[in-house]
């Protein structure tokens, strides 16, 4: 089973590696992992953690984190005043998106599918929040923003996006994280064409996976690292002991059991 | 009825638009029109045309020109070497982007709806022309390029587009001109919703209107006006005389029968 996992270097040949020192590596589900030469190519660093917990080069500090830093701040180009929205916004991206656009002086609307999530995202300074499941969709966003939004950041897809496309204004930009309502679906799923209200609203569309921003991580991580020790960035971890309840924490991850980044420890 | 008009001045007590002088302006279908002072500053110069014949104010050296030199240059970004699709491809403005994309050094794409026009677009460069109504769309795109597109300056939208998408690179860029299948439409056409392949591919679409880039207008006419005197861009004009005449070219817009850019004279 594939996954990301921060270890410590228990023998080594590599100078690069020496024994005692901490990796990040893509080494799947293992208690031990034996890596070559090659692959060890493909390990990567920790980021300068000072005093966070470890975990974090997994979530907000990791991939997590990369992924909201730079597709929100790199394609949605926020500017202060600006009024955004998030989707998914209880998720590990979503939440810190969200309050990476706080940080950067915008009005922010998030939505979320219970209400104990809609709760968290008030606490953690969203603006305008709603339970998508409770609401007519474009009501509740022309509501939130009656004179609509200058970014999106997509994580849901189709009929929800088709209709958050209405509410964008002139010039908005939409980036796309994820289609959480298409992965499992067997064909693309039809819905309102939209190039009609990207061409009459001159929105720019994009999407993105964070890798193309790899060379620039260590920037991202340093200004994450300095805004979780300043309080403007919240997280939650639901971590699990133990490898043998690895299968308990996956199932978590899409029964809604686990809130922010799913971390098992040894 | 609106249009735009090359028109002489013949009275005037504005300084800035003496007696003699010639204007582009949009008076609509008028053979005199009167301007107040206010109105006058949305009367707009010529560009320098030297030799050129001034109906191309209106077309290459106007906001047709403008509009594919701007709108594929700007957001298609082509690099030499690129493999460049363009829809509506006999059309005023996209027989000119297939021409720029030539000069910019890219393999062009370009279908159309009857033979004749495809048989233009040979004339004019195009490296591989299809009529659209007469191939399976999905085929011919992979014929012409098999391994796919780097831009995409589509004119039709809704299943053309779905379809084309599926065809694009990775870091593809799609420029949105216009959307001839949907204008009609009295709702959005439902189709294959595109954000799961603007995601997988990372794509980059935005859409525009050519007046975004109106200051800029002067440094697109003298880069166009170049081309043309070189004989690197080729226009055709259907040119209709007789302002009483007016209704039928207006009518041929849309059965076909002109080709290039529409031009009433005096």
């Amino acid at each position: 089973m594939p996954g990301e996992q921060i270890s410590k270097v228990i023998a080594s040949k590599s100078p690069s590696h020496p024994v005692g020192s901490v990796v990040r590596a893509f080494s799947g589900w293992r208690t031990h992992t034996l890596v070559s030469n090659e692959q060890a190519q493909g390990i990567g660093r920790i980021p300068e953690m000072s005093d966070l917990p470890l975990s974090l080069a997994l979530g907000t500090m990791g991939m997590t984190g990369m992924t909201a830093y730079f597709g929100f701040l790199e394609l949605c180009q926020p500017k202060e005043g600006d009024t955004v929205l998030v989707n998914g916004a209880a998720g590990a991206v979503g939440s810190l998106v969200g309050q990476i656009a706080k940080i950067k002086g915008c009005k922010v609307v998030g939505c979320a599918g219970t209400d104990d999530k809609c709760k968290w995202l008030k606490e953690l300074g969203f603006d305008e929040v709603f339970n998508y499941k409770k609401v007519d969709l474009s009501e509740a966003l022309k509501a939130a923003a009656p004179d609509g939004f200058d970014c999106f950041f997509d994580n849901i897809g189709a009929d929800f996006t088709a209709t958050a496309l209405k509410h964008m204004k002139q010039f908005g930009r939409v980036s796309i994280c994820g289609q959480m309502s298409v992965y499992n679906n067997k064909e693309l799923p039809r819905a309102e064409y939209p190039f009609m209200l990207i061409l009459g609203k001159q929105l720019k569309v994009e999407g993105f996976n964070v890798m193309r921003w790899y060379p620039r991580w260590a920037e991202g991580e340093k200004v994450m690292a300095q805004w979780i020790k300043e309080g403007k960035i919240k997280y939650k971890e639901t971590i699990t002991k133990g490898f043998r309840n690895m299968p308990n924490a996956f199932i978590g991850l899409f029964d809604g059991a686990n809130t922010g980044k799913a971390i098992v420890t040894a």
